[in-house]
């Protein structure tokens, strides 16, 4: 598995699946890249392109070790880096018959996974059974389409082993991506995670009417908000306001591209929550993050009113203009 | 002065200006309001609105004691709100005849007095032998546009005695004005005026073609240098991410209508600094704040990379693209 030429999966068929897998091909001579859907394997043989996500990055096939075969992929690799929807986890990973002893996981996934309630790295040392060491977490700020762009973008590369994070890195960077790694998988999980809820919060606001003084002062209130919420899930000396924790916050937060962001944007202008989702066709991460954290958090009892509310209105059925007016008084 | 009644008075005819007194206007029977613009007040007396800012702000008229001499406003007044740019507080304090002893000033203003390289609550200490339990600072996140609407807004009121804090923000607060106060009077004002460069930094990022996963990273390495800065300005506990500084700093550095933002955008788009600043036909706050940070920190010594780069190229000629390449290297 540590040989000098590390072997890379990318596992998923969405836009940031496929930043990553450009990413890679900067450096690398050959990757795999397992996506569920057929057609799309053919369009990308046929034409360079996946036709669903970033369809205006062109790749280099004879790079690209293309399969539907989940196996197949990670049979192939000793690095293999997750990039599907938190929801869709469980069932692919159902497909499994290789063993993922010795290989490093790495996840790109910004979600919890439902089944579990654990993010993705803890999902994978409970249910699978693999060590900390052999974990890591690929974390943003960025936003894919960026990348498909060539747009400068940072990095934060988490893994319990620093030398397999700094791998990681070194195959990620480019002249448009610069790395950075971190020992805090957990917290910059958990922080790609909660970034989802106060981005759906962020779209609340504005389709509510609230202005850019109050996203401001929202943003304020939820970088606080989630180095309490974090610190009681996992105490380490971190500094909240590096980019892979506030930066990731930003750039969804006030992203008008984020589906979180537009979700919560909907739910503001008074669609329900079934709607919304219907609308969306999609459902975003934070939906289900937003659960988990609040569950969670009946544990923790960290302080965190910004989800609180966000919970209230999704799951509980609250009027989100009643229940942001009264969210209103808990902020400063 | 510390009557029950204490009586109010806002100094300059700007956008904020006319945002305090609009303010102020909702919870004092009268207030006085000194601006240079004679016709300006004419046309307030005649069409209770400021023909020049905030133009859709209806007035009460009977409420204001408008005048064109600045003594007449400050002998009537207990408090005094300054909210005049801060290249123009030298100029307008030079025809001081009435005495500031025994009054409360509150600044308003985001921004280096030029002629003293000082903030504006040092000046008046330094300069009119203000105690600093008399001088106060009404800090954001807080456009005043979004006032005019009566958009919720967060403000800040710091003052070395809190009770004058304390009387400050009852008569600002409104129900759509929150305050919360603070006794960090150098810290917040440091902050609002350092946010200002970043935002020139924002600009130019955007204008030499960053996208959005840089400005977060930007901001993110702003809010960490900003800390640095203030802390050895003046070492206090303070939480960086409270909206004084997080919020304000956001709420300027992501606002497309912030002025500093405005002009930094133009110099990355290839503008020189003096054609920006033409254009513009008022030169941003930014500009003054850049040389001031920059020199004060030549003894500080704290690490401000963004700070520096914007100095490079504000004041020493250097391009605005080969300044950033090299920015980019030192953030993270």
């Amino acid at each position: 598995m540590m040989t000098e030429n590390p072997k890379f999966a990318v596992i998923g068929g969405g836009s940031w699946a496929t930043a990553i897998a450009k990413m890679l091909c900067v450096n690398l001579p050959e990757i795999a890249w397992y996506m569920r859907n057929a057609s799309a394997i053919e369009h990308l043989t046929n034409y360079y392109h996946n036709p669903n996500y970033l369809s205006s990055v062109e790749f280099d096939t004879k790079k690209l070790r293309l399969t539907t075969n989940i196996n197949e992929a990670i049979a192939y690799a000793d690095y293999i880096i997750f990039a599907i929807p938190s929801a869709f986890l469980s069932a692919e990973l159902s497909h499994l018959t290789e063993s993922l002893d010795n290989k490093v996981i790495f996840s790109a996934i910004k979600g919890i996974v439902p089944e579990t309630s654990l993010i993705v790295g803890e999902h994978f040392h409970e249910t699978y059974h693999i060590d900390y060491q052999n974990i890591g977490v690929i974390t943003g700020p960025c936003h894919a389409e960026e990348v498909a762009l060539e747009r400068l973008s940072y990095l934060t590369i988490a893994c319990g082993d620093a030398n397999k994070a700094k791998i990681m890195a070194k195959y990620l960077s480019s002249n448009y991506i610069k790395t950075k790694i971190s020992d805090d998988i957990v917290g910059t999980e958990y922080a790609a995670m909660l970034k989802n809820i106060y981005a759906i919060a962020a779209g609340m606001a504005h389709g509510l009417g609230y202005g850019d003084n109050f996203q401001s002062v929202l943003m304020s209130n939820a970088i606080r908000e989630m180095k309490k919420f974090i610190k009681k899930v996992h105490k380490m000396k971190r500094n909240i306001n590096n980019s892979a924790y506030l930066g990731d916050l930003l750039v969804t937060g006030y992203s008008v591209f984020s589906r979180n962001r537009m979700f919560g944007n909907m739910i503001g202008k008074g669609y329900t929550v079934k709607s919304a989702m219907m609308e969306m066709s999609m459902v975003a991460e934070g939906y289900y993050a937003t659960k988990s954290a609040w569950k969670l958090n009946q544990t923790y009892k960290a302080s965190t009113p910004i989800i609180d509310a966000v919970y209230c209105i999704l799951y509980e059925g609250k009027e989100a203009k009643k229940v942001f007016k009264k969210l209103t008084d808990k902020l400063d």
